[in-house]
């Protein structure tokens, strides 16, 4: 009996349904299926669950899917589409024919099949079983995360090796005769991540200025005296399994207001981790890191530290729980991102970004590459 | 006045509103803005509508949007979740506040933010608009998918002719004194595609049997005299459009079976290029061909014909319009793909799919790639 199941028994409801492709987690994460069209997962208490494919998908289906496998045809979709011009309303009947009594569904399931399936079956929102169940990771997932983790820090260094081996000319970096820009370190590090069975995708790579906004990905030659913001995201195409991490370097000399941003930077991280551990709230963790960078002069309202400290990484990038306002207890397997970061207009940008697991007594980071600003 | 416009005038609503990422192709299509974090878009009749983004995303929001922008402390999200609890709620209540009247939204809405706001202010749902809008692509839009197509054929040349280059012991391909895997082709396809400023994922490269399941992936050394289907749906990194183009080759001799299906399907495809035009309907090309096929002796139960001859291809690689049971009539601007297939369980599977642009009168295939089975 898992967490979906005593949400069904709580709830009432005979039977978890939801939509999607595997690109929403959710589904990925209870079919294990892939599949960019969408399919229908229909779940009784204490059973495997059930998911309803096209006729194409069927064989596939059955070999990957953790579920049992229907197809369309078999579950009546064809029957009732002759009677029902409205898609929504055949695929509610459809579920409908398929179940006995109340559902509970995703509070993001799509509203116009939420409505339909009200009116034939009764239809209850669930709070969000799925996602907290993603959060808690087990000892497979972890794996995944650290072998995607090790991956990117391949590509972040190649990236500052890249910065470190060029050379300034009119402030301008330069490698191998060819100016060093934010889209061919980007490509490069692109490239070497699918070798590595990983894709990224919109991989932050900004300098000067436009370090300031801290989802700027940046553009055009990097220049020196700067802080060079490298903040990675890819995720296994096999596992599906995400990991996040950024870095700021600077090729030269930064300036003292930097420098400063930086060290109060890596020390709040420090601290992040000294006092991540089961049961404090996400809530708690950014707010003592709010606090510490008060002391330190930086505030939080336009500039200074503008985001949350972190959040759950998995199927998704950003998933639970959220090291941040309203955050929740953490608890042990939650595999979190720990990004403290500073941002100034006139100044720039520093974020210094790892992953970590919530063990028993603390936090592991699993990150495993050094933090240096001068390269 | 676009469609959206007329549709909420014929709702009697007096905003659209809808949430997603801009991984939500109906998002980025109507605010050009990338996000990876869920936003909410709101637009009365007849203006350019707003988003409402995190303070962080705001600069940047303003640089790249073509709404007004708006954080989520200024449209008062903050205040209300002081008060409610359940976040739904609140956002529900901070988009009441925006708009003075009832609510027209997509049918995909999420349900929980649905019926709160349908509380609040009435909701409607609209019959999907916006993907019909989407289906229409404007000049700019056919070059982006063009520019991608281009990319797509460097990346099928780069398989084609590595399959060519192999040599076969025992009947399986080699190539540079290592195995030719499917794993390794996509792996090489990918990298290529990422110096294009591609994106491509779960490229199929399947061999022998595995091609009469048309979404398997393929696995392992590739060998001769068997078809090898490889399928590739790239995206623009920079634009967020798609391609889509399959081909089916063999290295050594098909059967004679293999043969006669590739003919088959290859002059099924003519056959749909020659009558794609404005006005015919999605459904009777489709029947079209399923015609064709049983006038050469191909069913579509189970083993055969088993998927749609075609879909429109954009900001998803699967959208409007459909070439299929149910596909409306076809307008000028759609981009579809034309992609007809078989497959037999014993036997294998043949799929040639190329894209085109609907035009004033008739069809213009955008895919410039030779369609040859034996290489």
């Amino acid at each position: 009996m898992d967490a979906l199941d005593r949400a069904l028994q709580k709830s009432g409801a005979v039977a978890y349904v939801m939509t999607g492709s595997s690109e929403y987690a959710d589904m990925r994460y209870l079919t294990r299926f892939t599949t960019t069209d969408p399919i229908i997962y229909v779940r009784s208490a204490g059973e495997r669950g059930w998911i309803i494919v096209s006729q194409m998908e069927y064989a596939r289906a059955q070999q990957e899917a953790i579920t049992r496998v229907m197809t369309r045809a078999d579950a009546g979709l064809f029957r009732i589409l002759e009677e029902e011009k409205d898609r929504w309303r055949a695929l509610a009947r459809m579920v409908a024919n398929l179940v006995e009594g109340a559902i509970l569904i995703p509070p993001d399931f799509p509203y116009a099949l939420g409505r339909h399936l009200d009116a034939l079956t009764g239809v209850m929102t669930d709070t969000g079983t799925v996602s907290l169940m993603r959060a808690k990771k087990s000892r497979k997932e972890v794996i995944a995360i650290e072998k995607v983790q090790r991956s990117a820090e391949r590509a972040m260094l190649h990236a500052i090796d890249s910065i470190r081996r060029s050379k300034s000319r009119n402030g301008m970096l330069w490698l191998g005769g060819k100016p060093l820009t934010s889209e061919r370190i980007r490509s490069e590090m692109h490239a070497l991540l699918i070798h590595e069975g990983c894709i990224a995708r919109d991989t932050i790579l900004s300098c000067g200025k436009d370090t300031a906004m801290p989802h700027n990905k940046g553009t055009g030659q990097l220049f020196e005296d700067e802080p060079i913001v490298i903040d990675i995201f890819p995720r296994s195409e096999q596992t599906g399994y995400h990991s996040d991490m950024t870095r700021t370097v600077v090729k030269g000399n930064p300036s003292q207001e930097i420098k400063e941003m930086f060290d109060a930077v890596k020390t709040a991280q420090d601290l992040a981790a000294s006092i991540i551990k089961p049961g404090i709230s996400g809530e708690v963790v950014h707010q003592a890191v709010v606090d510490f960078f008060a002391s330190r002069g930086y505030g939080t309202k336009g500039e200074g530290y503008i985001h949350s400290l972190g959040h759950g990484v998995g199927l998704e990038v950003h998933e639970l729980p959220s090291l941040g306002p309203g955050g929740d207890r953490l608890i042990r397997g939650n595999v979190v991102t720990n990004e403290p970061g500073l941002y100034y207009e006139k100044v720039g940008g520093i974020r210094l970004e790892n992953i970590g697991l919530v063990t028993q007594t603390g936090f592991r980071t699993i990150t495993k590459f050094p933090c240096e600003l001068v390269i």
